[in-house]
């Protein structure tokens, strides 16, 4: 046996225990932190972030897994763990301690002062912040190098090797498949006042356990909160949250965010615990990532079978709210197709053009041609321009999403890529698993989750989002599965 | 200014921030942590035990405070926290590593085991994770050094200076004086069924966070969550932590936690987050910290003079259940006076034997003469002899604690030192604040908060248990005032 390859596992294992303490902080000042407890949070993050970053860019990991690499063979998995690991050191080396501690303090407050913005519903509040982070981020791109665009080197933390150019033809392309699409329904809308109604809290927090638990999410290691924004945070494959909200209001709100973050929680669980800290044991990508929350969503959640078996107990649960509405009728209530101003609330077409606006936004931002001061201005024209809506206040515009104030810049991009991934996917699922639409009619969902179990959990990073999908489906991502398949259930819906 | 010093307060102040993220993997693990995260998070309690006591025990810090010690006065609050700080240093010295990194993974598994213990009611499912912790505490008392007892090297960690030989005195002359009281009273009870009537979660949790307010705690900068078993945690100052339970058919359970917390969090909050770190941040001593919890809790929240004013309220609040109930019944009801099983529900008379029993126990498992296999019988006859009752089963008998799980050995006598400073401190504060019981009938509890907040808070660790009680009173730790407050309150509710 490699002894340096034990021992980098060794290493890598501490620092992601060290990475699920940090998320732990993270967890807790998204859930419960209090008010004042700001500051002492912001530095316990600056300080466990210095602490990893010291321990992952100690010269003598590198050494240990140069040594490993030489008596390794070429193309196995223990080859591709160290020269993944390899990679992410030499990105990490080159950015220093001060720096990541100082990122760390500045998103922190960030984060704070993001929530205070909205509670104020006055961007203003944000802004400098966002001025710091934008700072930061263009520093930290000058600091990792870029050839075409300082957003790339930003963007290659979520998708490895994704390029800016790259990107702009995929959306390009998209946007006019979506825009024909959509310019081909009337204007007629299905009537979906009935999610609207008021659905007690609950009763809503029940549903959505018992939706995960259908989908096959193991609560003994994880659980499931209420947050303001949902998310699901990692601490290691033995614990994998999630959060919801509930708006009593709106059904929709705790049904999609359940559900996707139930889809990213299932990748999270399916990684092996014992391998933490080693890329065979990583997320392969965000895109990947979101294609696994979009695919619960859209491919699962929102489709027919899915409700076929669901709905009655669903009735059951709601009898007042829910019981002079059909299956169809609420098949159709929840795809409503429309433009509206909340991303996280959009329908899985007009969706896509809200991550274009900010990937737009994003890109502006960093090459320095958008300035914060005029950033509110510019997003209220982009959603006029793309989606045909005036946004009548920040907290419906601009400070919609927690991302900016996370630092995540080059985030937004990896949910479209991610809906792409899930189209292909679920279209090659379809083909390898007999019957699955009826399994998932009769809410038997094992099956799905074997499949994407076996060919995407199991895999890691061990390939980067190209390969993975190759190496699924035969071919390169490709935006006609996810055109063919939206284009087939909305012409059914609509036309 | 003494740079020396400043270098001193901000390596301890970056200590304590880390120390908060191990009170917050700790909280984390008693209200949240799913079933299967068990490994993960005992390594992760291992990881952040083993880099504090590095940084504690790193020689660098030491030769900084032997530097700052040269240039500061003598007995000024500089020297007095160096002094404290390096004698806490030594102490941390005699102990290595991966000693303490041990400790904390077999502390986190042997958690774990009592709460399965519990849950299947039965002692030999933590009995080998108790063995282990003996043994572990037993070596520490050896590397520490004693010169009479080896339970006097673990009692110092949680009442410094506190002697084995001292604590039987004390305890012996209690008991003494607690079974001639006790001896006076006739056997009829007063009635408290209706303490036990259905008093609904909902209610309950309201009622405790408004005392808790009424009390002075600050919301904004610290909250309260549910737990199987109450604690408060401190992350630093500005974020206190509290638990409570709540039983909807005993009313007991929530009213005392929720007090007792609230006095320990107060105490906390009245520390000055700007000097974390630091002895003079930090609360004096265990017994000091009780002292606290059990004034908030039996000098006012048993006393007639809070109910007074509060009755009213309680009333409104659960009118089903207490509008036949005068303020005297109910009086008389929470200061019913009877042996029970569990520690933590005990009037406050007989409490006191519960702690001796255990001070009794863990003296002869920590010099070996009692083994943890003879632990549950010994318990058992014990509670026959010093309380006269039968205990029916484990969960009510020698798992009732979480201390052992902890490897907390030591800590049980300072509940009982706590009480007798409370006393003490109350019959002080009675003279100082005049008026002070009428500011508590009117729901005036602030004079009461300022004195603590002045006397014992911002004292911090700057002086030993027995000088800050001869500071505040004039004389050192004296069970007459307990003694005598109970003979002139039992006496008016019995004879």
């Amino acid at each position: 046996m490699n002894n340096d390859y034990l021992e980098y596992k060794r290493k890598m294992h501490a620092i992601s225990d060290m990475s699920g303490i940090s998320s732990l902080l993270q967890w807790d000042q998204e859930i419960f932190l209090p008010a004042k407890a700001g500051e002492l949070r912001a530095r316990q993050m600056s300080l466990i972030s210095g602490m990893i970053h010291e321990q992952l860019t100690n010269p003598n990991l590198l050494a240990i897994i140069d040594r490993a690499l030489k008596n390794a063979t070429t193309d196995t998995i223990q080859s591709r763990n160290l020269n993944t690991s390899r990679k992410d050191i030499l990105r990490k080396n080159k950015l220093n301690r001060t720096h990541v501690e100082r990122s760390a303090l500045i998103i922190s407050h960030s984060y704070e002062a993001w929530e205070n913005a909205r509670k104020e519903n006055n961007f203003d509040v944000f802004a400098p912040h966002l001025e710091k982070i934008i700072e930061l981020k263009r520093s930290e791109a000058d600091m990792i190098g870029f050839e075409e665009h300082p957003y790339d080197a930003l963007l290659d933390e979520y998708e490895p090797g994704m390029k800016t150019s790259n990107l702009e033809r995929i959306f390009r392309q998209l946007r006019t498949g979506l825009n024909a699409l959509l310019n081909t329904f009337p204007l007629v809308q299905k009537d979906d006042r009935f999610m609207y109604h008021y659905f007690p809290k609950e009763g809503q927090w029940e549903l959505g356990l018992d939706v995960l638990r259908e989908m096959g999410y193991d609560f003994e290691r994880g659980r499931q909160d209420l947050s303001t924004h949902p998310f699901t945070i990692t601490f290691n494959a033995d614990d994998v949250r999630v959060t919801t909200r509930i708006d009593e209001n709106n059904f929709h709100e705790m049904l999609w965010s359940c559900i996707h973050e139930g889809g990213h929680a299932l990748y999270e669980q399916g990684l092996s615990a014992e391998h933490s800290g080693i890329p065979q044991s990583e997320a392969a990508s965000l895109s990947i990532h979101e294609s696994q929350s979009r695919l619960w969503e859209n491919h699962v959640g929102r489709g027919m079978s899915f409700w076929t078996g669901y709905y009655p107990k669903l009735q059951t649960r709601f009898p007042s709210q829910l019981k002079h509405v059909n299956v169809n009728q609420f098949y159709a209530a929840i795809n409503r197709v429309e433009p509206s101003l909340i991303r996280t609330n959009a329908d899985e077409l007009t969706y896509h053009m809200h991550v274009i606006i900010r990937f737009e936004l994003e890109k502006q931002l960093i090459d320095g041609s958008l300035k914060v001061r005029d950033l509110r201005e510019q997003w209220n024209e982009m959603y006029k321009k793309y989606l045909g809506i005036e946004v009548p206040d920040d907290m419906r515009g601009v400070l919609q999403d927690v991302h900016w104030s996370h630092g995540s810049f080059g985030y937004f991009p990896t949910y479209t890529l991610g809906s792409l991934y899930a189209a292909q996917f679920f279209n090659q699922a379809q083909k390898d698993i007999p019957e699955m639409e009826k399994h998932i009619s009769t809410g038997n969902l094992a099956p799905l989750l074997s499949w994407l179990r076996k060919h995407v959990h199991a895999q890691g990073r061990l390939y980067t989002s190209e390969e993975l999908c190759e190496q699924i489906t035969g071919e390169k991502l490709n935006d006609t599965y996810f055109l063919k398949y939206a284009q087939t259930k909305y012409t059914a819906l609509y036309l």
